[in-house]
C-alpha cells in the first residue's frame, strides 16, 4: 500500500515534467540499500517525497526536505517530514527564486501552526557571522554546501578550487545547462554557450541534460588537469553566491573551528551595540 | 571643472544604454534645487554619482549610495560616497541579482582596505530579527523600502496594501515591465502580458518604458478604485520579497516600535543559544 502511495506521487512529478528519470519499483530498492547503512539522516530535495520514504526515514533516522518557497514547506510537513531545509535562491545546486533572507522567516511563519519542525537556513551561508544572522531570525540552525567545495578534503579539482577563490558571487549563475534544470553554478564558457549563444539549441530536459553534460564536463576536467588553459576555462561546478566569499581553500576542520569563533564574534558583536546605549 | 567631469560620467553611462533620459545640465539644476532644501542624507542608486554631486552631499549632508554588486562597492568608495547600501536581489525596484545574505558580507570585505565607510543592509528586511540578522554580519544598520508600503502612511493604495497581505515571495518578480531596467514589482496580469506573453513586444528601454506605464497604471489604480474587478487584478507596484512578509496594515509608528521589540528578542535568542551550552 505504501509502495503504491508512493509510486503514485512519483508518477505526477514525472508526467509532470514528461521525464522518466527511474521507475519507482527501482526507487524504492534504492532507498532499501541506502537504509541497510547507519543512515541518521534523508533529505529530499526535489518535491515531496513519496510516504515510503518518510516512513523509512522515521524508522532508521530522520526525515528532512530542502524546500525553496513557503508552499514547498507547507506540503513537506503536512507529509511528515521532521526538519526543513529552508533553501534560498543563492544556493548551488538546485534552487528556487526566493532569498534565504526572506524564505527562513517566512518558512517559519508557514508551518508555525502546523507543527513544532525546526528550520535549518541554506543559501549562500559560507562562515559564521551569516550562521548567527540566520539564528538570529529563527533558523535552529544552517545547512551549508559551498563552503565545503573549497576544502582539501572535497571532491573538487584543485583548478575549480582556484576558480572557488577568483570568482566574486555574480559567477555563480542559475541556469539549465547541466542538469535541464535551473541549478546554480560557475560561470563558465559551458554555461554561457548553452544559456546564451543564439546557436544553442537550449537545454534539454532533466535527466537528458545530465547525458550530455556530465561525461564532457569530466573530459573538460582531465584535458584542465593535463595543462589545456581552453579546457581550464571551460570547468564549472555547482556552487552558490557564497563562492563569493571564498578567500583561500582551507581544511573541513578549519572551516568548522572558523564557524564557531565568528559565530561567537557576531553574538558579541550584538551584545555590545546593546552596551553602547 | 567638476560640472564637466561630471558630464562625462553621465554622457558614458548614457551611451551605454542608448538613452537619454536629461541632460547634464538639468541635472545639476535640480541637484541645486533639491539642496536648497535641509537635506541630509543623499543616495544615488544607479551608478557612480558624478563628482558634483558627491562635492554637494559633503558640503550639505551626507552622500550614500546603494550598490548591487561588491565591484559597485569599491567604486562608489573610491568615488567618495560616506555610505555604503549593500542592497540584494530581493529588494523591491531596481535591483541586481546577489542577494542580501551574500552581498552584505562581500561588500564589507571588498572595502575593508579601502576606507571605513559604513554598510547598511537592504533587501527583503521586514523586522527586527532580520535587522539583528544583518547586524550580526557586521552591516552597521539596515535600509528598509517595502515594509513601509503597508503602512497607513504610504503612497499605497488601500487595495495595493490588501494585495501586499495577500502575496508570497514568490509573487514579487524582477522585471523590466515598468522602467525599462530589471525592477521588482507585485507580478499582476500587468507584468505577466509584458515578459511572457508571446504577444509581447517586450519592454522599452529607460526612460520610454515608463511613459507607457506610469500613465496607464494610475488609470489602473483609479479604475479599481472605483470597483473595476479586472483594474484591481491589475495593480501592481514596486516591492521586494519581503512582501511575502507583511500580515497586516500597521502605522509608521507601530512599524518603528515591532523592529525595536524584535531587535531585542533576537539578540536575547542568541544569548539564550550560548546559555544553553
Amino acid at each position: 500500500m505504501l509502495e503504491n502511495a508512493g509510486v503514485q506521487v512519483i508518477e505526477t512529478e514525472i508526467s509532470d515534467e514528461r521525464q522518466q528519470p527511474f521507475d519507482p519499483e527501482t526507487a524504492l530498492r534504492v532507498l532499501e540499500a541506502a537504509f541497510e547503512h547507519p543512515i541518521k539522516l534523508i533529505a529530499n530535495a526535489l518535491g515531496v517525497p513519496p510516504p515510503a520514504m518518510i516512513e523509512m526515514g522515521k524508522k532508521h533516522g530522520v526525515p528532512a526536505a530542502l524546500v525553496g518557497a513557503k508552499e514547498h514547506a507547507i506540503r513537506q510537513v503536512n507529509a511528515g517530514v521532521d526538519i526543513l531545509v529552508a533553501q534560498g535562491t543563492e544556493a548551488g545546486g538546485h534552487c528556487g527564486e526566493v532569498a534565504t533572507m526572506v524564505l527562513v522567516p517566512e518558512a517559519l511563519a508557514a508551518i508555525k501552526n502546523i507543527r513544532d519542525v525546526p528550520v535549518l537556513a541554506a543559501g549562500g551561508i559560507m562562515n559564521g557571522s551569516q550562521m548567527a544572522a540566520c539564528m538570529a531570525m529563527g533558523a535552529a540552525g544552517v545547512w551549508t554546501g559551498s563552503v565545503w567545495l573549497a576544502t582539501t578534503e572535497s571532491e573538487t579539482s584543485e583548478i575549480f578550487r582556484q576558480k572557488m577563490i577568483e570568482a566574486s558571487s555574480r559567477d555563480a549563475v542559475r541556469v539549465r545547462s547541466r542538469t535541464g534544470k535551473p541549478a546554480r553554478q560557475l560561470r563558465s564558457p559551458w554555461t554561457e554557450s548553452w544559456e546564451r549563444s543564439p546557436e544553442s539549441p537550449g537545454a534539454l530536459p532533466m535527466p537528458l541534460m545530465s547525458l550530455v553534460s556530465e561525461n564532457a564536463l569530466r573530459s573538460v576536467e582531465r584535458a584542465a588537469a593535463g595543462g589545456n588553459d581552453k579546457a581550464r576555462d571551460l570547468v564549472t561546478y555547482f556552487v552558490g553566491q557564497g563562492v563569493g566569499l571564498v578567500e583561500n581553500v582551507r581544511s573541513a576542520t578549519g572551516v568548522v573551528q572558523d564557524f564557531k569563533s565568528e559565530f561567537l564574534e557576531a553574538v558579541e558583536r550584538m551584545n555590545a551595540l546593546l552596551d553602547d546605549e
